[in-house]
């Protein structure tokens, strides 16, 4: 997704240096925009005003921002640090309190919109750290994204999206326990839809997700593993705060059967075919 | 909500006479319309060309059609009978079987939109029947619904509804885990709504009960008590057609729940209440 996002700054105007572990997908950016891809993260974040980041989970977060060569080791003090990755709300907190070592500032705004949404520019990104950070970062983020939204502080960002992640489980599941209930009972599934989803049963995923739900095509969209990983956050962090998730934990599990059945890389709507 | 149907119809221009088993009920209804009351179904339905039925449940529906006072007794031959109860497909045939005994047409037309929708004469309504019949009885049906749709032969509709129904488990299971687990994590969650209801976790339920969820509000909309009875016709007829519904199973069970927490009139989304 960082591909064309970067794309994106760089069409607006900005000056972008681009950095990405495979150096082969970092060259060919530069190429295609005319613009600087560096070796490290260190000597990307090097000069610049802002860093964005967006890969893969906390982990790989840490290794990009920490360290010798990592971005914060290159950052001037001043400039801030946004993160676009889907991580935890902890590691968020964690890497603020070092960028406010180097008096680097840093907020958390992971994305959702998927890879369409970044090649469209159309994210809705969910932020957490302070307003005056959020106003210095968010015309920059306009270039990709529709809306940008200061949810609280330092780690809001990841929560919030957390609760979205919440919320599209228990949808497809329901929606996936729906299709096969209705094709169980030989209903014309297509017909049904199109009458429910004008209703109070109507959902983003079931006119987006109805349709190839019922053609089998899983072939594409936010695939089941990176689900999983979200789902894994979500019920860590549900550990601590106290809530309780009874069919997100179930859910969770079902995505589970799914890696297993060697879906790992289907769209989060194949919930169905494992019922 | 047959109260307000009746309505629609009288205003439109049709003769109606109508029947409930509280006569008070009936008589004011009568008053205002300046239509007339009967004192049993089989009266009401007497020369009528078509007898539409809202009631409770199955054995409701047994009683206010067959029997000696029942709706079929009076009903002439060629007479359409369209049953807008949510109840199960089982009965839907079975009741098609003794009209069609006695030249009688039948077609179940399980309803969604709620009190309001009756009021407004907005309703969704899902046939089961014949093409003859649907075509029929459609135009009269229009003075209350948005719109009517043919989903299949008799049962079809009540499987719709069903679908729908296990939808909206699973959609409102999902936004109350959502909500909170975010009001556990200390968000600002009519913030977190305003977000991520733009996106891939959109839904009417997230849009209509979001905020009213966040206000520990119930005290309307659709009961916990209806829902119960729904997803009982649900698990029936699953066990019939062989569907797998692992969540929809366990919110039927939350539902349970909610009834013994005293929250048998509250809105379905007052699943929250048990987090």
């Amino acid at each position: 997704m960082g591909f064309p996002m970067a794309g994106h700054l760089a069409r607006a105007g900005h000056q972008v240096c681009v950095y990405n572990r495979t150096a082969a997908r970092a060259e060919a950016w530069a190429e295609e925009f005319g613009h600087r891809a560096a070796r490290t993260p260190r000597e990307a974040a090097q000069n610049a005003d802002i860093v964005f980041a967006c890969v893969g989970n906390d982990d790989d977060l840490r290794g990009v921002t920490l360290g010798d060569d990592g971005a914060f080791a290159g950052m001037k003090p001043g400039a801030v640090f946004v993160d676009h990755t889907t991580a935890s709300a902890t590691v968020a907190r964690e890497l603020h309190a070092r960028a406010t070592e180097r008096s680097i500032a840093f907020m958390d705004a992971p994305v959702s919109g998927g890879q369409s949404g970044a090649v469209e520019g159309i994210l809705s990104i969910m932020c957490g750290g302070d307003a005056a950070t959020f106003e210095k970062v968010e015309p920059i983020m306009s270039a990709y994204a529709r809306t940008a939204t200061l949810i609280g502080d330092v780690g809001a960002g990841q929560l919030a999206k957390m609760v979205n992640q919440i919320c599209v489980a228990g949808i497809l599941q329901g929606l996936a326990e729906g299709l096969a209930f209705g094709r169980a009972a030989g209903l014309d599934m297509h017909k049904v839809l199109s009458v429910i989803s004008k209703g109070a049963a109507q959902s983003w995923q079931m006119e987006n997700r109805g349709a190839t739900m019922l053609e089998d095509n899983f072939d594409f969209g936010f695939a089941v593993d990176w689900m999983r990983k979200d789902l894994g956050l979500v019920m860590e962090e549900a550990r601590r705060n106290g809530a309780t998730l009874p069919t997100t934990a179930l859910i969770d599990q079902f995505y589970g059967d799914l890696q297993k059945m060697g879906g790992g890389r289907w769209d989060t709507s194949s919930l169905i075919k494992r019922l």
